[in-house]
């Protein structure tokens, strides 16, 4: 949750300012929307000018970091979410398990989180605000999974002449099944992601 | 769209009425209830006076048959998808090939008609409804597919030891990801499930 480290990645057309200044004023208003959620404004209702009330600041001072709600609104999310990986860069093997886990801690924080699981569910009746998170959260997900796959084909971890969209699928899928799909999944098993990707490399036949 | 093949899964303690005046009863309340979705009616308008005056019957002939709303929305649904697979019990590879392939055409199903997209959309906000749905389609998926796994196991076409629940997730991951979570995901291709189903088997390691 180091707001800090949230960048303005749906308002890429804005200079990051680095200014601790300006890193103050920007965590007041990614918690003053926290606390809006945390006291159960539907997003709906959640408007820039009562953020900038609650945050202290002018509706000016939010415009000017972000594009408007929708691109606020993902950034909130980001700093209540797991940061993303550092990839150990290791073995496309290493490097799959440490991207699967972060889904499922993500998962976790997400039910452990009224604000973050409100948010999710809200988000998806918002075709903006989904839209918004798909392109700085879901889509450059998707693309480190896939340069992940293609060291993986290149360095001959990998079946040659795979549809690596599909493979990326097929590593994601069991995680967001019990991520997103089956609320009642155990997540807490630390050596999931580790389970799925071994399991997935040494696949489901018996070994002849 | 056989609305004739619809059971009453989620009311177990009513006794199946066969005869063909029932069955055109049972017609004329689900055929009713989606035109009142075709209409546009949002889900938590639809009460079972409107269902039964759109119907032309009385309120008792849906209770006699359905529980409540949530049992008869999951009807309604149930009739304007693709209908249960029969598995052909040929192999577990080509059982599995069949149950991931209606994932893919209910998918399908639900991107074409406005109807279940819809219905989809706004259960998820209901959890009456969502466990009605969960408990009458999803659940009996799943135990469909730990058997399919389970003879697997006993027939030697599955590696031995392995957690079955997750090899479960591990096969309809992938075609739900692209079914439910990727919206703009293609599923037109109808070699995909066969596609998942021979690359878990084989694994993704280079052949040595």
């Amino acid at each position: 949750m180091d707001v800090s480290l949230v960048d303005r990645g749906t308002a890429p057309e804005q200079p990051v300012r680095g200014r601790p200044r300006s890193e103050a004023v920007e965590r007041a208003i990614i918690e003053g929307t926290m606390k809006l959620l945390e006291e159960g404004v539907p997003l709906a209702e959640i408007s820039i000018e009562r953020i900038a009330r609650t945050a202290g600041v002018g509706k000016a001072t939010i415009y000017r970091r972000w594009s408007g709600k929708e691109a606020l609104f993902v950034d909130v999310l980001r700093a209540a979410e797991p940061d993303d990986p550092e990839l150990p860069g290791t073995s496309m093997r290493d490097d799959l398990v440490v991207l699967l886990d972060t889904l499922r801690r993500r998962g976790l924080a997400n039910r452990s989180s009224a604000i973050l699981h409100n948010v999710h569910a809200q988000m998806k009746s918002s075709p903006k605000i989904w839209a918004a998170y798909h392109s700085s959260v879901i889509a450059p997900r998707r693309r480190m999974g896939l340069e992940v796959l293609r060291r993986g084909e290149e360095n001959g971890e990998l079946r040659p002449g795979l549809d690596l969209e599909l493979v990326n699928d097929i590593f994601v899928g069991p995680m967001l099944v019990r991520t997103v799909l089956r609320p009642d999944a155990d997540l807490t098993d630390e050596d999931l992601a580790e389970r799925i990707v071994d399991t997935l490399l040494d696949g489901l036949r018996p070994v002849s």
